[in-house]
This record gives structure tokens, sequence and C-alpha cells, in this order.
């Protein structure tokens, strides 16, 4: 199980590989949500999002003579990209099993890295099977996205981040608004920042019509999505919180937070403008959030960016909706 | 005049105050390039510009009877809006003449940081004789944009952050393509390696049409620009370089880098793209000129984003003209 050791050993794996990703804020920010925002942009993490921050940290941590055999992954996008990329560094093989209506520039980027992709038809094909055949065939090695202790970790090293950064700007209590799909990065985070700054408490965020983390938090058990697709906020729309990743929400985390695909995509205009950041509608979720759900929340707020890999024409209709 | 020491002290006020903006790569500018590059984001200054510094700087250090009757600047935008946020920040007033025609989003924005505005005919009416009434009438303090020691000396801290940076990343020989107007961003940086990474050398990136500082390098005085305004890198077009930044320029800087305003536009759409970040083309300069003037260039680069300050419209532009 993910403790905070494991996620001190995943930062020193990660050590010159992962960037520290600064804090950003504008006053035009905390104008609009009536309080201090600050943001922790994972989007200007190597391949665009946090997710390559879980992929070095299992990747890193596999046997030598295993890893060299390669390594398989599901993703509709950003933990492809993550793993394709980490592998690549690594100097292994990568295949990467993508549904085929995920985002263009996801797919072209997981090639890009040098990843084999293998795209299926979410409605009419079994991806576990596919998946359980090449592993198998190849002898690859399956990297989760979420429910696997050394992804949690090294998504939680951002949680370390958060902590040490938190205390440079003098910040000690603060609720954290974390994009979450099934969880691996809302509680790793949680997990940092219990061991590291007790003040600070995650607060996971989704889009409406996938809030099973939220409703799992409030039910005390895990609660499925009706859908599996039709949001905006693809990259973080799972069918459940993750068997891992659950109990550590539920035992550390507040209330989750739900918001409109569409004001994901404001908080997608305004951290362009406003940030200067390039944010994608799922990793916009926890800033819509801080923006736009402020009665629900209690003092400073750090929001989390999770990932920047949007589609041109949905930036395009982010900046045609919501205008400066 | 500005040196080392006047640098090291400007940071120090700016201290807890500008950011310390990260280094990003991404593999595929590396390709596109042929060589490794490294770009420093100063898009995530605040105010969406590295001129936050050197505004900074610059009232930071005035006497405070003096500072207390407020400051006023001339400015096309990114000035502007840096001395517009170091005033309030400082509780002071600022007066910002601005030519109507600047990019509506650095009006608006500076007058949102609480600037008075004073807009302007560039063709029909003599900016320094507003100023110059103005300043008199109410004893404002003017900032200068760049031939001022303490404004080289704020901007010139990006160059402690890129020295430090370089050597963390293992990075002894590099060269550093920065967007250059007046020169005060230039001069600066290079005084700043010049004193802590002798071996990082300072190459000024213009637009074309607008290479003031490229042809005054070649000919050894000040040359003029034919032309005041059409470039879509209104950022960085000043009539000549600097009486105080081009000497320093002229002994510290290598030859100056020219790239077309659609190239500009190529590096706006791909550093959108494959870095999460929203830069404005006149920004842009140096990141094109690390991507498309390769032959000019030796060794790993160090592209300097400068500013963010973009309207809709323009990336749109760039993102229709340079797809993915």
């Amino acid at each position: 199980m993910t403790d905070i050791a494991m996620i001190e050993a995943a930062r020193a794996r990660l050590a010159g590989q992962a960037r520290r990703t600064p804090i950003l804020s504008s006053p035009f920010l905390d104008e609009i949500a009536g309080r201090r925002v600050f943001v922790k942009p994972e989007c200007l993490q190597h391949t665009g999002s946090f997710k390559f921050r879980g992929a070095w940290s299992a990747i890193s941590a596999l046997d030598p003579v295993v890893r060299a055999r390669g390594v398989i992954a599901f993703s509709s996008g950003n933990h492809a990209q993550g793993v394709a990329l980490a592998a690549r560094m690594h100097g292994i093989p990568a295949v990467i099993i993508m549904p085929f209506d995920a985002p263009r520039i996801k797919i072209e980027n997981t090639k890009a890295y040098g990843a084999e992709v293998v795209l299926y038809d979410r409605a009419n094909e079994d991806r576990d099977a596919i998946g359980a055949r090449l592993s198998q065939e190849r002898q690859l090695t399956l990297i989760k996205p979420y429910d696997e202790p050394l992804v949690i970790a090294g998504q939680g090293t951002t949680g370390l981040e958060i902590a040490e950064q938190a205390a440079e700007l003098g910040i000690t209590q603060a609720e954290v608004l974390v994009p979450t799909g099934g969880g691996g990065f809302a509680s790793g985070i949680a997990l940092s920042l219990a061991a590291k700054a007790p003040g600070l408490t995650v607060r996971p965020c989704e889009p409406q019509g996938f809030d099973d983390v939220a409703r799992s938090l409030a039910s005390g058990k895990r609660e499925r999505n009706p859908h599996q697709a039709g949001s905006l906020c693809d990259a973080i729309v799972t069918p459940q919180p993750g068997e891992i990743t659950f109990p550590i929400m539920a035992k550390l985390c507040g209330e989750g937070l739900v918001v409109t695909d569409d004001e994901a995509l404001h908080a997608v205009a305004l951290a362009f403008n406003r940030l200067k950041i390039v944010v994608e509608p799922g990793g916009a979720v926890a800033l819509a959030a801080a923006l736009f759900r402020g009665s629900e929340l209690d003092g400073d707020v750090i929001a989390v960016c999770s990932g920047g890999n949007i589609d041109a024409d949905i930036l395009r209709m982010a900046l045609d909706r919501h205008p400066v």
C-alpha cells in the first residue's frame, strides 16, 4: 500500500526526470472567486499531464529484466502519453491500447513518443481481452492508470511539491482541488499532504454526470457512473473509483465538487487568458470549482490543473463561449 | 550603470514578488530544431510578461516619498501592465500612456490592474508632450521601459535564474535567444550570464522589418527601423536600440536573429501544442529562431518566451495556419 515513504522513494526516482511545476495566480481569478486562488499547473509536466509522474514511478521501479521486455497500458490519452515517454526514456517498448474515439492529439502524441498504439471500439470490443492477449504473447508488464501503489506514489510527488510551495507562500490552511477520475492523483496528493501539510485538504473535482467519486465519498461505497463517455472532460471519465484509491480518498479527502462541462470550458478560457497556460477541460475542473463553487469552499484554495492535451477545436469553443 | 551587484540587489527586492519561472522542453521541438531546445517561459510571470520584473525593480527602489506621488509610463502593453501591477502592489497611483491601437487585452488589463490609462494616436500626437505635461502636473516619476539601469537590473534577474537552471541541467555552453525590442531584457540577461554563466551567450531575436538591434550589432552603431508599427510582434517593436542598452548588447551579445511574422505564429502554435503555454507573437520570436534558424545557431539553445498577452483572434490565426 502506498505510504509517505513510498512517495518519497518515487520522488527520488523522479529527480531530474519530472519537472517541479510552479505555483501561478492572477488577481483576475482571485476577484472572480472572491478568495485567493493558487494554481499548480501540471499541464506543464512532461507529456502535458501529471501522468508522467506515475508512469515513471512504476516503470523505474520494475526489475530491469522484466522492464526490458516492455510495458502495456490502457488509456484514453494522458496515461498513454506518460507511459509512452517514460518507456522511451528507459529504452523499452510500450504498447498502448486506446479507444479509437480518443482525442486525436492524444493518439498522435502517443505514437510520436514511440509507442505502438492499438485502437479499439469502446462499444463493441473488450479492451481487457485485447490487453491480456498482447501482454501474454509478448510478456509485457501492465502499467495500470491508477489502481497501482507505485503509480499512486508517483502522482503523490505532486503533493510533496504543493506542501513545500504552500509553506513558501505562508499557507498553512487551504483546500486543494484535484481533478479526479480513478483517484490516483487525488489519493496520492492526499497521502503527501496528510504527512507534510495536514492543514491542506484534498477535494476531488469531477464533471457533472461523471461524479462517481463525489457520490462514493457521500455514500461510503464505490458508486458507478451511468455512462462511460459523453463528457468534454474525457481525461477524467472512469467507471468508478479505484479499489485501492477509494479507501485512501474516503479517509483523507473532503467532499467532492462537481462542475458542468461549460464551467470547465470557462476555466479553460480563463486559464488561457489569465495564467497563460493551456488546460484541457478535464484538467480544468478543479479550477472551475475554485471559481464557480465558492459556496462549497472555505478559505484559500490551491487548484491543480492536471493536463493540457486539448484539441485546438475545443480551445476555440472555450474562447468563443467565454471571451475575456 | 547596471552591473551584477545591481542585478543581485534587484533580485533581493523581487524575492517573494516575481515568480521563478521553470525551464520547459519537448521532444517534438527538439526534433524540429535538430538540437536540444530549452524554453524559459516568462509568459508565466505576473502580468504575463518579464516586464513585471523591471517595473518592480524600479518602483521598489524609489524613495518612499517620491514613490507615494505615483508613477507614469509609456507602453503599448506589457510594460504598462508590469508598471500597473507593481504600482498597485505598492499602493501608489500609476498613469499609463498607451497607443489607442494597442492590443485590446493589454489596454483592458492595464486598467484592470488599477492604472489610469491615457490613450493617444501614434500618427498624430506627441506622447512625450502628453507624458511631460502629466508628470509635471502630478509629480509622477517616469518608469522608462528599457533605457533605465534599475529596469535593466530587474529584467536581468531572469538571467540569474537561467544561469542556475542551466547548471542544474548540466548545460555549460548554450545560446540564449531573447526577444528584443529596446534591449532591456537582452542586456540585463547578458550582464547576468557574463557574470554567472560565461558559456551562455545572448542572441537578440527580432521580427523581419523591425531588426534594428541585429543591424545595429552588425554596423556597430544604433540603427533605426523604417516603420514604427505593422508587425504582429507589437510587443517588441521599438524605434531603435536604447542608448544604455546598446553598448551592453554590443559588448556581450552574439549576432541578432531575425524571423518572419509567420514563423513567430508557427512558434506560438507549437508553444501552445507542445509546451502548453500561451505566448504572443513578439514573445515567440526567440522560440521561432530556435526552431527555424538552425543554420545560424550552434549547440543547445535556451529560448526565452517573453510574454503571453495575445488576443484570442491572433491565437486562432496561429492555430489555423499551423495545425499540429
